[in-house]
């Protein structure tokens, strides 16, 4: 099972893209955690190591993958 | 069922997004079709309709998800 976190701020674009992963992943492959940095602040720093420069950014493995540009990392930790 | 098009250029983020979406979609809800515009020059345009930037891209049921910024479509059509 590989797992993949699915790092978020709550925009719109971001919303729209957790619909589209989710409802479209195949879960019997793919574990995911969902992570809002609104609630979990403490985790950005977890995300930038990982390499995720934006929101919202879809990390497998260890690999990221940034869907669409919704707001860089600045903008997140300058809230 | 729904419909989705990855539209990509060969690069190398391409190649590692495409391994990643078709490992993990769920086959049983979305049926993907994959366009490689040095293949299929001609399917540019209707990239750009669907709102297509960048490569790689997923189009799914008419809604552009950019994935990473490989190369704008600028360069793909500059070759």
């Amino acid at each position: 099972m590989k797992k993949a976190i699915f790092y978020h701020a709550g925009c719109p674009v971001c919303v729209d893209a957790e619909k589209m992963m989710m409802g479209y992943l195949d879960r019997s492959k793919v574990d995911v955690e969902i992570v809002h940095f609104g609630e979990e602040p403490s985790r950005i720093a977890e995300a930038e190591s990982a390499g995720v420069k934006s929101v919202p950014a879809l990390v497998v493995d260890g690999q990221p993958y940034h869907i669409n540009f919704g707001a860089s990392m600045e903008e997140v930790k300058n809230g």
